[in-house]
């Protein structure tokens, strides 16, 4: 019996000169795309870097949420003048931007009354209609908005709020992944691996990426699939090709 | 008298399951950024993260080349099956994918006739009239053909390749940068920093980042220009705005 397969996609929106620049080393993809992976079943199947800059932040949150399950930005939600996330996404949806009541007091309790300067009122401001994600590490929260969630640019609290995200989206089926750890090259396997991938092509996603480790270097094969039975009937003959080529297998 | 900005932009197109699905942290975005900028004045307007499907890489191709200066790629032009990025730009530039000549010699020469298999006589295999881009760490030569670079997605040869680009290259003028590390919180400074964007809109862009250092919180304010004159004129603000609200300056 075939299972039926429920896929759910996401793209992912980093919005940051500082990101564009190299100044400053984005780790949010990797999170979010691992965290997505294991707690949801949902796949990151697009990523792309712009500058804080409202035609491209709208243009791009109108092009991605259209053509993904759910669209994840961030950057940008912060009190300074090139933080333009939450008026632009208010743009993209030609809804207003305005004091988000729930957020507004979070954040005046947070600073307290005399503190709560203009700079910290803005980050009360959002798309109206949109939903709080809570941030516990430094109060001023995310957001969703239609299938747009929008997450801070700081990888610790970004971290700090992705279980919030949890309660607004539909979990698709989780991938399961394997990892083989061959010390050969790929050009020493790569016909057999692909005559592997062809014949599993409907099931499984089969990767070859070469490492080097302890002064020597390798390939790992990373299986991926919906399908455990499958991910184990792929991984049997990739055993026995490594056997048929008395390639050693680094165990880790 | 203003002097003319030429102006020279780049996008990074990133093949590779691998970074989808957030197994590998990509490295090859900030320092290609880093490069371009400090050796050739070209900026990064946009990245892309696209997984090994011969459509997408297609249609990105095609989309990207036609909007910006240059197209950078990485990752899938190496011997497997899911190598496919070669083959894919000579489809979206509708030219034959085939033996390069040249690239074929060296990796004939760098692996011996007899271990030159089927897998590595793939790696000479590029989009008809491609220039190569030579591997001085493991020969497979990058390659560009018309607007397009495409270099290996591993970090440490990618990094030995870059130079290797240089002559391809048109240079733009150079964007300096300074940064300024206050100790303070954004929304503490955040109403005097947008008047001083405002003010400098047209020739320097300031970004503020909130960082975590040694314990304490602190705000890294980044100017970047092409004029080093205006670059002074605004730090020369933003240390009168440190001093009037009493911001200790990190120096590092």
């Amino acid at each position: 019996m075939k299972k039926k397969i429920k896929k759910i996609n996401t793209a992912i929106l980093i919005i940051g000169n500082e990101i564009l620049s190299g100044r400053t080393q984005d780790k949010n993809v990797a999170f979010i795309s691992n965290w997505l992976n294991s707690n949801c079943g949902i796949t990151v199947e697009e990523v792309r870097i712009i500058p804080d800059e409202e035609k491209k932040i709208v243009k791009n949150i109108l092009l991605l949420s259209k053509k993904f399950n759910y669209v994840f930005t961030t950057g940008g939600i912060g009190p300074t003048h090139d933080d333009i996330t939450s008026k632009s996404i208010s743009k993209a949806f030609n809804v207003k931007y305005e004091y988000h009541k729930e957020a507004y007091t979070i954040l005046e309790k947070y600073y307290g009354k005399k503190k709560f300067n203009d700079g910290r009122r803005k980050m009360a401001k959002m798309p109206s209609g949109a939903k709080l994600i809570y941030n516990p590490s430094s109060a001023a929260p995310g957001f969703i908005i239609k299938n747009v969630l929008s997450l801070p640019g700081v990888p610790s609290i970004l971290n700090s709020m992705i279980e919030n995200c949890k309660r607004y989206l539909i979990k698709g089926n989780k991938v399961y992944s394997k990892t083989l750890n061959l010390y050969t090259v790929e050009s020493n396997i790569s016909k057999k691996l692909g005559l592997i991938q062809k014949k599993y092509k409907k099931f499984v996603d089969v990767g070859s990426y070469p490492f080097f480790r302890l002064g020597k270097i390798g390939v790992a094969i990373v299986t991926r699939s919906t399908s455990l039975t499958k991910l184990k009937d792929v991984n049997e003959e990739l055993f026995k090709l490594a056997k048929s080529k008395r390639i050693v297998i680094l165990k880790i």
